[in-house]
């Protein structure tokens, strides 16, 4: 690509490097939050901000805009306005409904041994999502498009710790929107065996997945009912509005048995109170209005409570993520759903333009609100910046290293004589060297983290290699893994009755669309 | 500056930019750690430990190099081979030596405001200090000189969230190292008001840095004693070992009643254990066995337990910061510190090459492990790069922003009535917005944290401003620092009598040095 064509990067003055790296990652293994949750609020101040919540239900409501939601909820005998299609939750119905939800559930995979578990201790990472552009160092910032969609599914692929695409990870918008739906539950089936998931913008929509995930899975419907192999993320309109289409994934999710996973977009100082309390409060109440109805619809559905408050900045209004605020959001969310035993979806966020110190130090301010709030759900792990704008390759490789970080600090110290060493201490003598002896030799290979992306050269041997900071080696090490990429190894079988199911939901023009 | 003339930035295509930027700190005021400390490791594992660097201390015994100090303690009843200046520490002793030491202290300043609160749940940040190097977007790196050392002191007075510089930021080698101590005290006393540092590297240097800085606060020596006024680190020659300058630091600053840190240099794989049960044993050996001299050259003298156990990358052999073992053994520090009721100091530490995303997410873990620890004061706060080869003025301003964060994050939520703000949910309406509302009105302007460095523009904005990076932003924010820098007030008293001794004591020639 001529440097003239080239759409901004950002990063004018910097140049993709050519060189391959190997990547040799942590392998596919359980993530165990060992820590004890945090309490940065106390008890009271939780039950203060739960009974906010419950008066929000019953005496504010929530505005339902779907007629079949509202009836589903008045024969469960909740007040309905159906002029201003406000919905008054008791709090009784609210907090039976949600005790008929599984605390802990597998978010089943095409491949088991993809499985996904999902509550109790578990952390699980689900690849950035829904970003409208993606970038990288050698063509720059772009537009969605298949060609990166599709790099992304075989990112998704290839690296462990993503448990999950997550969605797409960039709109693929040079597929009409009428298809894309099909065309992307196609690539989820072919490009990877990870659990799919599905975009609830239109009940059709909703069912086309869910189909194309029974036949990835080569499993029935009624086995399907009892295994959540598909999960949508439902944003209530904040404030306390639920849409038409969203309110339609809803139920047919829950209806299905998949999973649906409710996530306020609560930002404090534009769709939510200025204050961290107030957007929690009314998160809080979004939350368990769009969840009880998925229990309504069908009690034991598999569902996740999603906390996502931030601040805006007051300055321009633009949306800012791992903010102290952010975090300590995430920390005192994670207290909420404890309350409800519900599992708790989180994020890996940050507003930075590039995948720089300020994306690094906001996205671990997030992925710690995370790990101390105890969620169990990270999604949009990888690749986020810009507040989610734009997907970029080099920042997976960041995200990537920074979660095997955490995953290997989560595991055990062994305090055995063995480990304590004082036969090596003896060896080694005082003021000697540890290199040799042999308590170190029997453990070296794998007595430490590995890095995939840290340079742990000393300065001299860098700058020799071209002193090649962070996002250019995240570079070459996301163009080596698509290098390395094979695509699963699929069932002819289901492969044809996938390519036929798709292929005429395409003749017959997928879902309708405006344009 | 001509191009060809410039040393090797490592940023060879990158230029720093021209522009002016504000500096709009937190307040000066206390950083409060709310969180329970986190305990990675249980109890008994904490005792086996515990236990483990007992039988260390008694069995294998530490190598003391200095007559004063083995005199010291065969007086006080232990057991020591003077062949192999072995001495073996009986645990009784230095459990009880270490009872008299205080819990929580002040360290005293120059301006009684900048008086730094030891212990407790105080968190304090001393900026990096010891580097061979510093380095800059405009120069790029270069070896320690004063110019650079007075520009990092003058960061240091201007910053609120740095306590003390904390030792030389970087080594000014262009002052001879016979009176360097000197010029060094002279600058830390006229360009801040925070706490002074000494280098234990002699026993004249700690009497002279003793001297500077009792005249800097204008008071007598016995006031001295019974106000710390000056720190030292002291780091254990690992494993198993207190050299000749170390000893004599120990024995010359509990005697005036000054604070002795003793940081054992723990890396396991090279100077301990391979193990990080291993290393935290040694560790707590060298740590117990220097503070315990301490409190037996003066009872109650004041401590502090440095923690900075971390591992070397097994390829190379170089050291490693900021990795998930020195996170677990950051937090595993504080359990351990806890069993002796005595303040703790981490650090802040990576071993990036650059000011970039890896960096930031190694700093983090570090300072993760210090807050989840709860570490009392944080040594080598910013400007940390290259395991501590070099102090980046770039990176200072990045480590200012994520301490900051880092101390909003700690600042209570509000959970009252008035802050849950159902009345503004009211105003707002379903699907309205906040930003107009009353509740939003009276609290915008103090509602979120502001950062320093953080670009929250959206990505044209910023591309069209040059796309400044975090590195290139720090840069101008470094600058407009020093750009409004003043020196603090000084009583002209107290300057003359400072500048009389240092004078004199120049001409004397300083101490002695074989170069």
């Amino acid at each position: 690509m001529p440097r003239a064509e080239r759409k901004s990067t950002g990063r004018r003055n910097r140049r993709a490097p050519r060189t391959k790296a190997s990547f040799t990652q942590l392998p596919r293994r359980p993530f165990i939050n060992t820590f004890k949750p945090v309490e940065i609020i106390s008890e009271d101040q939780v039950e203060a901000i739960h009974l906010a919540s419950l008066e929000i239900l019953e005496n504010i409501g929530i505005m339902v805009r779907l007629d079949e939601a509202r009836e589903i909820l008045k024969k469960a005998g909740q007040k309905v306005d159906e002029e201003t299609q406000i919905v008054y939750f008791d709090r009784h119905f609210v907090l039976d409904a949600l005790s008929h939800a599984p605390s802990e559930f597998t978010l089943h995979a095409p491949n088991p041994e993809c499985d996904v578990p999902i509550g109790g201790d578990h952390m699980v990472f689900a690849m950035g999502a829904s970003m409208p552009n993606s970038s990288d160092m050698d063509d720059g910032r772009r537009t969605g498009n298949q060609k990166d969609f599709r790099n992304f599914l075989r990112l998704a692929q290839s690296i462990n710790v993503i448990s999950t695409a997550g969605g797409y990870p960039v709109e693929p918008v040079d597929i009409h929107a009428s298809i894309r739906h099909l065309e992307c539950g196609r690539d989820f089936a072919l490009l990877t065996e990870k659990p799919p998931y599905v975009y609830s913008l239109g009940r059709q929509k909703n069912l086309d997945c869910i189909e194309m995930t029974r036949i990835a899975r080569g499993i029935s419907m009624e086995q399907m009912l009892d295994e959540p192999s598909i999960f949508t993320i439902i944003n209530s309109n904040s404030p306390l509005m639920l849409d038409v289409p969203m309110l339609q994934g809803i139920i047919e999710m829950a209806k299905h048995g998949q999973v649906v996973m409710l996530t306020p977009f609560t930002l404090a100082g534009a769709m939510a109170p200025v204050t961290i309390a107030g957007a929690l409060a009314q998160q809080n109440a979004e939350a368990l209005a769009g969840l009880s109805l998925a229990q309504t619809v069908r009690p034991g559905a598999p569902i996740v409570y999603g906390g996502f408050t931030s601040n805006v900045d007051m300055k321009s209004g633009a949306p800012a993520f791992g903010t102290p605020e952010y975090t300590k959001a995430a920390i005192a969310t994670g207290q909420l759903i404890r309350r409800y035993n519900l599992p708790y979806r989180s994020s890996n966020v940050n507003a930075s333009n590039a995948p720089d110190a300020q994306a690094a130090y906001e996205s671990q301010m997030a992925l710690w609100g995370a790990v101390l709030g105890h969620a169990n759900f990270i999604k949009h792990a990888t690749g986020w910046l810009e507040g989610g704008l734009t997907n970029s390759f080099e920042k997976v490789i960041i995200d990537v290293e920074m979660i095997q970080m955490m995953s290997e600090m989560m595991t055990p110290i062994d305090t055995s004589d063995a480990a304590l060493g004082l036969d090596a201490m003896r060896e080694a003598g005082h003021g000697g060297h540890f290199f040799g002896t042999q308590h170190t030799q029997e453990r070296y290979e794998s007595a430490f983290y590995s890095p995939i992306l840290s340079d742990w050269r000393n300065f001299e041997s860098w700058a020799e290699a071209g002193s090649p900071d962070a996002m250019m080696r995240a570079n070459t090490i996301f163009k080596s893994i698509l290098a390395d990429y094979e695509a699963p190894a699929i069932d002819p079988a289901i492969r044809d009755e996938l390519n036929e199911f798709v292929d005429k939901r395409i003749v017959e023009g997928g879902v309708a669309t405006d344009f």
